[in-house]
């Protein structure tokens, strides 16, 4: 039986085996990725973001223990960037030593690859395709790191939860800038600890300064408490929900376009990477005594 | 007189004219930093970030102050990547609004341009490359935003200011990760505030966590109010000791050279961008229904 055969059949060392193809960079799992592409999608692809500390590992333990009793099939993608900037131990890491591992409808894998300019590769991108492909119902993402991983995983995920606990300096006020843009769900968990209502209301007082429009998805903000499995289903609601307006809004349509243009780039700066570690040094050389301007340079990167 | 003859005299004009060139991506901008790129560069580029609110404006305006009773010719490039992230005046319309306006010896500029993926912009960059061979002794960069804008200074400035204030959540220990590898110089700014000792033990804390090796740089933190123009010497002095450390183990010139790779990455994703803006509906299809794959759509805006 062929790769894709045992693939369409559901073989779980067959999605593995292709996932390291396609992280490997073969033409193999290029092929087929292509032919698995055709597949339906029905996932909804989750993004988990927010502070170390904040108990994402524990959140996302908790959320599948809720999809499982829905008999979902459940994929966690943690893509590690290797950035000068990660620390601690991936989210796939600490969830695998939790209570998963014997669980068919539980798919766990970790992914340490990076792009140029630190954002997620092109490799983490097809991985998610091929989850699609495979037929899981939810796909978490979750990507170490600041900053950019953060920004990456909007731009890959249906929905984005942003996880935040109290004391922790979660810089609300800091980042509210940005942090508006991020999240489809706010997450305020460990929220047994008496700051949580100061943070619930920075969350929401920084939210009213984004003037969302009408007809806009205005995200929730949800308390839990993970560890003691509090709040859950209220989160799990507020998913189901902002994946219903998506669909209504067509917003989801508009969402898988953009991951596979996000692929694409991707993988065109891979390739950019892969030249320009060749001719770096020339280039630059040639760059800084005026022989070439940088446009320059970029087109010779294109010719070869 | 051509431009390149009235830049290299010193008119302010030109170099704006210039700077315009370049944001327009026009031909002739580009033939004329290449020829200007053989001027030596003396400039130190100095990066801003840090939270709203910190005192970002100010700080810098009071460094200026200490830059020029030096009788340093000073830059400052504020860029607003105009990402869904960004938000509030940028630092260029603030300082320009205090009193540096008259004065011939400070240039003050804003571009509102970005790359794709969130970053920095091409132009961007070709613009601090113009401001070197114009013969700034410092070059202020301050991108607006969270997030990407403040990784990528890291990879612009040859020394990155890390600007916090105390009780604003500055999120020390949820940014911790990767505040640590942002800064050269930690600044914590309106250190009058009772709180500021916290903040400044939160920072140590989060330091001694990343182990930096013997011979690494131990980045300085300083205390500053930069409305009393408190702290600046000390600050300014701390600058001068990292631009010295960077000259005497090589990394200055490393620094450059990192600065025009990324230069020429920023140029080809421009140039990939704006093929990707013509083809992508068709690519997207093209990939969905298994036609091509990523790597294949990559190819195809190589091709043309």
């Amino acid at each position: 039986m062929t790769l894709t055969e045992r693939f369409l059949q559901g073989d779980e060392r067959a999605l593995s085996r292709a996932i390291s193809l396609i992280e490997a960079g073969s033409k193999d799992g290029e092929r087929l990725l292509k032919k698995l592409r055709q597949q339906e999608s029905k996932a909804r692809v989750i993004g988990v973001t927010g502070s170390p500390g904040s108990g994402k590992s524990s959140l996302t333990d908790a959320l599948i223990g809720v999809a499982r009793a829905q008999n979902r099939k459940i994929a966690v993608l943690a893509i590690d960037p290797s950035s000068p900037f990660s620390g601690g131990a991936i989210l796939g890491d600490r969830i695998r030593m939790m209570r998963w591992h014997q669980d068919e409808g539980v798919y766990i894998r970790s992914m340490a690859t990076r792009g140029h300019l630190g954002g997620l590769a092109a490799a983490s991108l097809q991985a998610i395709s091929l989850l699609e492909a495979y037929g899981f119902d939810d796909i978490f993402v979750e990507t170490v790191g600041v900053g950019q991983s953060e920004i990456d995983i909007v731009q890959v995920a249906d929905s984005t939860l942003l996880v935040m606990s109290p004391g922790q300096g979660d810089g609300v006020q800091a980042f509210k800038a940005g942090i508006m843009e991020i999240a489809d769900v706010f997450v305020i968990n460990k929220s047994d600890n008496p700051s949580a209502h100061r943070l619930k209301r920075e969350v929401k007082a920084a939210m009213e300064l984004s003037h969302p429009e009408e007809g806009d998805w205005w995200p929730p903000i949800v308390s839990t408490i993970a560890t003691k499995r509090e709040g859950l289903e209220e989160l799990w609601d507020a998913i189901g929900k902002h994946h219903d307006y998506l669909k209504e809004s067509d917003k989801l349509i508009e969402q898988r376009k953009q991951r596979i243009s996000f692929e694409i780039s991707a993988s065109v700066n891979n390739r950019i990477r892969q030249r320009l570690a060749v001719e770096e040094d020339k280039l630059i050389e040639a760059i800084l005594s005026g022989e070439m301007s940088s446009a320059e340079a970029a087109n010779t990167l294109f010719e070869k």
